[in-house]
């Protein structure tokens, strides 16, 4: 097994969680992936509503759920004893229990002995897959563009999602490469980069975005930021493996620091652009940024085309913020330079 | 634990190791720390010495040796059946196994169960601490070297032993830190940075050159080279977390291709620096370039002569071979850099 692949449809399972703050995971697979989602299922005192049909284990094996996905992080990152017979209940149906908690899945013998006895997966979608590549550097035919970020958090995946809705709704050739947890779980594939052993991880980059036809476009979720303390070697990792055509910088308006590294101003865009190019360009000489994706949600719609406008003007290249504008710009600016329109 | 610690005194075995080539790591121990090599040990057919006296696991316990460490790799990087019985004697016996081979030692069951009995451990050297952190980017006291390289496997290891010695014989005060197998060995202690997941890469790197005193220096291994296809990421999460002051380039004469990768040429020494200062700026701003070390050995010693002054008179800086020059001219150039003399 080459990536993490899910058995779809899902059933998003959001235990006893009364916060919508905490079923970021389940609200991001219905908004992007709807068509996957059979059904949502809660426990006593849960209150949150992801808008899909309420469903018990019965009626999800009914529907041929192939998984049930953890759409929620419990405080400290564990399983609640209240979730045990739930969960339980659907392994023994044989449908997969999909997980980014802390506690690995089958560390929970219960978990583990109704997964052996059904056949169905325990899958730690933090967990990467075994025996990945060192990367060769060989060029890989198709077009990818990867997302990056002048931080973490601020839109990276969000971009890479619409980007791949525009560029389908366009008529491209387009698939969404997903790198994180929730990327994952609502591609129902993908590889959590982040947690590859260092001498692994652009053969893992490589891996993510395979061979593909001449006009196929993978737009690859980024992580970490280039200029990041901690995560930076992440970034570079699935920069150097990805060899991508084409990247996307991804910055918030107002986030001068990096969050959690209060000593660490946020580089410039144009930083991060020249940095990219630098670095990616060891394994595709003709990379190139084609666009801006910015978070502008502190700003007003007057603000905000001004901050768009000017900085556009600035680089050179087209600037969106993707939830107001979507990503279409970006799209026309690509194809331009790409000679695929 | 924060780092791998290995207890001293060694037994060194080679096991029936014909080729004094497999046997590189106990070479490279007996000639950086002959201190700490108490004796040496092979089985039938074994023809590798090493210099040491001869030892029986009964002769070891007697020399209160701590732990018997595999300096050979045998073919395949397996335990061979041979090997089980003196082995297990020797954990029976109360002393450590240390390997680097590919065969887990605690999967071995014969092993397991002798190490238990007795207390001793069995020390996989390639499988790095728990629960590393994330690095915070927060300045460390004491100062740092670190060893860089144009490509992989041509001097970092010896560059930074050869600089901890010539240091230590200029009366200074340092540490060599240890980032790969060997070096750990050698030292005694370290972290096995490639092997550490990317997200912990820069946070092991870290812990590897604690604070220290001011006038302290750190000499850390370097890692892969920060232009590899391959292990480019591995060498940048140890540049950001070693926060070094001063590095020196590690190169070989004649090497113009990444060694396994023959579509990639080897970077200049020129642009190693180049990198090396823009990304080693992110966590040290006055990092620096303080001399560079070259590999001469198919040169002979005219040629070596010609070879090195027109490179220093090219980049500025002093340019030696450690196996024939020493390290002085770098050290002298680093005192003078920092105001040490």
């Amino acid at each position: 097994m080459k990536s993490i692949e899910l058995k779809t449809p899902y059933l998003i399972f959001t235990g006893n969680e009364t916060h919508d703050g905490y079923a970021k995971t389940g609200f991001g697979i219905v908004e992007w992936r709807r068509s996957l989602c059979k059904g949502q299922m809660s426990l006593k005192g849960g209150t949150v509503d992801l808008g899909l049909p309420p469903m018990t284990i019965k009626e999800a094996v009914d529907a041929k759920v192939g998984s049930l996905i953890i759409g929620t992080a419990a405080i400290g990152g564990g399983i609640p004893d209240t979730w045990l017979e739930p969960l339980e209940e659907a392994l023994l149906a044989g449908i997969d229990i999909v997980g980014g908690v802390h506690t690995r899945l089958n560390s929970i013998p219960r978990f583990k002995k109704a997964a052996e006895k059904s056949g169905a997966r325990l899958v730690d979608i933090r967990i990467p897959p075994e025996k990945l590549p060192v990367a060769s550097g060989e060029k890989r035919l198709g077009k990818r563009l990867l997302t990056v970020g002048t931080d973490c958090g601020l839109g990276k995946k969000y971009t890479a999602l619409a980007l791949e809705r525009d560029m389908k709704s366009a008529g491209m050739n387009v698939d969404f490469r997903a790198s994180g947890q929730t990327g994952i779980m609502i591609a129902g594939k993908g590889i959590p980069i982040d947690a590859v052993v260092t001498d692994f991880i652009s053969g893992a980059a490589e891996l993510l975005s395979p061979s593909n036809e001449p006009n196929h476009w993978d737009v690859i979720e980024g992580q970490g930021g280039i200029f990041h303390p901690g995560y930076g070697s992440v970034s570079m990792g699935l920069l150097v493996g990805s060899q991508p055509d084409a990247f996307v910088v991804c910055h918030e308006v107002g986030r001068n620091q990096i969050m959690g590294w209060p000593n660490f101003n946020t580089p410039t865009i144009k930083e991060v652009i020249d940095r990219t190019v630098q670095i990616g360009s060891l394994t595709n000489k003709d990379i190139r940024c084609v666009g801006v994706s910015v978070n502008t949600s502190s700003l007003n719609s007057k603000e905000r085309e001004h901050y768009l406008n000017k900085l556009s003007k600035e680089i050179g290249l087209p600037c969106v913020d993707p939830l107001k504008n979507g990503t279409q710009k970006i799209i026309d600016y690509l194809n331009i330079q790409f000679n695929n329109s």
